[in-house]
């Protein structure tokens, strides 16, 4: 009798080439499937939620897998720690319905991406977070995330050469924290854009450097103009917080 | 002119065989004096304020040399950080009196004990926590910190071998809180003994798990017995936070 398996993951996406397989470099994804093959003998590639650049980081990755094995479903979170490198923890795991998708069935999905702002970088935070010597004006980039709350057209905000229908995308709650020293973006949204949230923090920054206005937001989600946005942000910062279904 | 430089330090110390120079493997006090040398031309070994071991990390770590070079001395903390590898920083340096010395200077020490308990492991709490999946009760923990306030005879959590004039030593606060999850112990005392710190978070870990009655922390106190005493926690937990003087 075939199950399909939910899995929460949580990766140090450092080591991985991001997310999807791929020839040329070991994924999160070819990981996983490998561990569990080792524990069912059965080949699978398990389907994620939503794939992380190489560099970038899950505290809750969601992704499920087919399997005939009799191995309880909650036990396989277990047996799967026991076979993953330890840069890879599996939170949980448990049976859905068998049409349950990890990434059409998602309603919504939670993103932070970590700044250390700081003279000097910092040896605990390395590939943790984007270190930033620069001051930065923090009530200007909480204004810059408010104007991104709603449904707006986010092409200015998308790497070119991604070909989707439509580049109007719906963030739910988007702001700025300081948590234990550490500045902190949390973006919620019903879909993202390929490094939107990347692109965002990069022209954010650039807000709180004072070298861009805010009404260059208003004009990047009126024109879309994607020449006009700021850098991309480094992979390190950023985490997939959370899948909401 | 010779002057005496006082360094802040933050390491991540997974790579390394602890801060003492050593034969026999890579130690943090090496890797700054090799890049002091580097920017000084000077052959210098720094003077820690304490020794961490292998595997320990610092937020705040002192360390002072003596230097004829004519950089400026807040500069070294960028000259430094431009040849250090990602785990190691440093957060700031100036200019003390020739009389500062950073362990015999030292009024007391601030250590944090991280745990992060869990039934699965964490992929990114991964050598930066002691991982526990058997519950804690935390307030009997809380109290047995409490316990530890004061000045007492710690002979009982002092790993054996280590030669010290008296095993008095005065506690000024210790405590278990909850921070972003983490269960953090943090203890503030004018000295410490060898792996003291580790130990009493092992033997607390003990009661937290109730197989150690919180009476027997008194008399661990009161008799001294190191062989009645619990576990010597893992060192990935350890942070040397702060040095007060």
């Amino acid at each position: 009798m075939s199950r399909n398996i939910k899995m929460i993951l949580e990766y140090e996406g450092t080591a991985y080439h991001g997310w999807q397989y791929q020839k040329n470099g070991i994924s999160i994804q070819q990981t996983l499937s490998e561990a569990i093959t080792s524990i069912t003998g059965e080949i699978i590639m398990p389907i994620g939620a939503g794939r992380t650049d190489a560099g970038v980081h899950a505290k809750g990755q969601v992704a499920t897998f087919i399997t005939n094995s009799n191995i309880p479903s909650d036990k396989f979170a277990n047996a799967l720690n026991a076979k993953l490198p330890s840069n890879i923890s599996v939170v949980s795991t448990e049976e859905v319905l068998p049409e349950f998708h990890p990434r059409k069935s998602a309603e919504s999905k939670w993103y932070r991406y970590q700044i250390f702002q700081s003279v000097q970088r910092s040896a605990l935070l390395v590939n943790r977070t984007w270190h930033i010597s620069h001051p930065l004006h923090i009530e200007r980039m909480k204004s810059a995330a408010n104007m991104l709350i709603g449904t707006h057209n986010f092409h200015a905000f998308c790497t070119s050469g991604s070909s989707v229908k439509t580049y109007e995308r719906t963030i739910l709650s988007a702001q700025w924290s300081d948590i234990q020293g550490i500045l902190c973006f949390d973006i919620c949204g019903t879909g993202f854009l390929y490094n939107m949230v990347r692109i965002l923090v990069g022209t954010m920054v650039e807000v709180g450097k004072g070298k861009r206005t805010l009404d260059s937001i208003t004009e990047l989600l009126n024109n879309g103009d994607r020449t006009k946005a700021g850098v991309t942000a480094p992979p390190e910062g950023l985490y997939l917080m959370k899948v909401y279904y």
